[in-house]
């Protein structure tokens, strides 16, 4: 058994639409289907359908992740835990994501926000494989942030929502109120993808280099990268998402980053060697998906680890009992 | 010998003063000097001496914590671990902190920075202790913070540089251009006790409640607690220093903290218990040098971890290596 190839469902559960797939301990995706998220029932019901058809495909799935957008519970300790929290998604304020999964498939499931697992995604196969703290931005419809320290997406009492923090305002921008409709200027409020149509009319794409709008976008996300760098110390910033599709952005970012950080911080992976340190994301679409992926991985790993320090204690204490030394984890 | 009280060495190495203690692991100072902090050579000289001295006294130091002002290099596989980086302390810049102890008293040394090692403290003996995910902020001549996650600070990249951030100018504070040599009016340059003193002409001490001073601070560090919510999801924040015994400034940093939130994190612990979120220290003006001795147990800790996996591995060859049960940790 433990040499047949494994497979894991992965679910992405984005707040426009939702990527179900199944791939193995590699991060190749065998399978794969997306659907617009409509209402949770339906929505769950169709990623649930998909998961049973497969899984009967592939014998069985070893173990679930689940990528959901935000904010969401990740207590483990909590009677909520893998539940959307409120959220101004319609009608997703509440929702249980995992109970459902976890009754019909009886494997682990694993289960962060969708930047937590992107983040995790590229730092197992992409463009952070080389360090171990890195934070992955997503700037789109909406602006987040997945947090890796030493290998571990931060948690702490919710977690991180980056894309609410108060940037200052740039001088060219002090007449937009902003579109965030909890705090109206914060930075998802002015960066996001709907602020720039707000303030500007078009999408990045369609306004010459010369629009003022470069110049005030690029200073918004340097700030970002630059709180980030203070706050965090990553060893790599990955932004991905619909408005870092404009590769132009990257280099005028780089430079907004090193102006708010004022020399501060000497290092050389900063002062000399930014281009590598602010960087595209290599997984690019997949992030999220490959991040489901990854969770469920973890999670099987996490669920043997488990079984194996359970099965190691009731051995010390009940010598007779049976065990089968290939179930043990590797020391 | 395991029986024995152990006494762990403790340095505290601040920009304006040294404090150097010797400790047991319950977090008790037994004995403590200190003085203020001169060119590196006769500083470092005085705490080697003090702790020479006291290792007599002890019988010996089980391990050394060191809790540096910095930016200092965490890194252990760097060849500059251990030293202070480029730091505007005349004559500090490139100091190596750890060698010479390490020479010199032949035992694990822990190194990190000072607010790395106070939150440490607070966490083991002080206001987190039932918080695995917790900031700890000094806000006093300069502006400094320490970011726990799942019990272990935060390195990276380097460490966290809170203090640089930059915070929304209050409309009250426009006039003034901040302090702080490398941005002007980043956070410290604003809202440390330098600058409260620059812009009002006195510390907040001496100002009266109606002084819009109080307004401007308390808004700047709402920011930076608000910030810090959205970016680490600590379950605490501990505010200290020289500023926030002025105790005052709480409730009116916790009004401003909710102000920034703008009812986006729906959390019991921010919404209905925010006098228990952003809280005082317990351990005072001590959080330092305890953040030290955390540091030397730590060291400890994984030295004999690091001894116990040798001798295992060592064990598992070589089966007639002589081993003793008692050195094993336990299972």
């Amino acid at each position: 058994m433990m040499d047949q190839p494994r497979f894991f469902g992965a679910v992405e559960a984005g707040g426009t639409k939702f990527v179900v797939a199944i791939g193995n301990d590699r991060g190749e995706i065998v399978a794969q289907e997306r659907f617009p998220t409509a209402d949770p029932r339906s929505t769950l019901a169709n990623a649930h359908a998909f998961l049973r058809q497969q899984a009967h495909a592939f014998g069985t799935l070893a173990a679930i992740g689940l990528a959901s957008f935000g904010p969401v519970v990740l207590d483990k300790d909590s009677a909520r835990y893998g539940f959307i929290a409120r959220t101004p998604k319609a009608g997703w304020s509440d929702t249980d994501m995992v109970a459902a999964l976890a009754r019909e498939f009886r494997c682990p499931i694993g289960f962060d926000t969708d930047v937590n697992a992107a983040a995790l995604a590229e730092h197992r196969w992409g463009a952070a494989r080389d360090v171990r703290n890195l934070v992955y931005l997503t700037i789109g419809t909406g602006i987040g942030g997945g947090v890796i320290v030493d290998g571990v997406p931060i948690h702490g009492l919710m977690h991180p929502e980056i894309g609410h923090i108060h940037p200052r305002r740039h001088p060219l921008d002090n007449g937009f109120e902003g579109v965030c409709p909890f705090h109206g200027d914060c930075l998802e409020g002015v960066a996001s993808g709907p602020a720039i149509v707000a303030r500007s009319g078009a999408p990045l794409l369609q306004l010459d280099e010369a629009h003022p709008q470069w110049t005030i976008e690029a200073d918004y996300l340097g700030q970002l990268c630059a709180q980030l760098v203070l706050t965090v110390s990553p060893q790599r910033i990955v932004m991905g998402g619909g408005v870092m599709s404009q590769a132009r952005l990257f280099p005028l970012i780089r430079t907004r980053l090193l102006h708010w950080l004022g020399g501060y911080v000497d290092r050389s992976e900063i002062l000399s060697d930014i281009d590598r340190y602010v960087v595209a994301p290599e997984l690019g679409d997949d992030a999220g998906v490959c991040g489901a992926l990854v969770l469920a991985m973890d999670a099987l790993t996490a669920a043997t680890e488990a079984t194996s320090a359970s099965m190691r204690n009731a051995g010390s204490s009940a010598k007779s009992a049976p065990r089968s030394p290939t179930s043990r984890s590797p020391r």
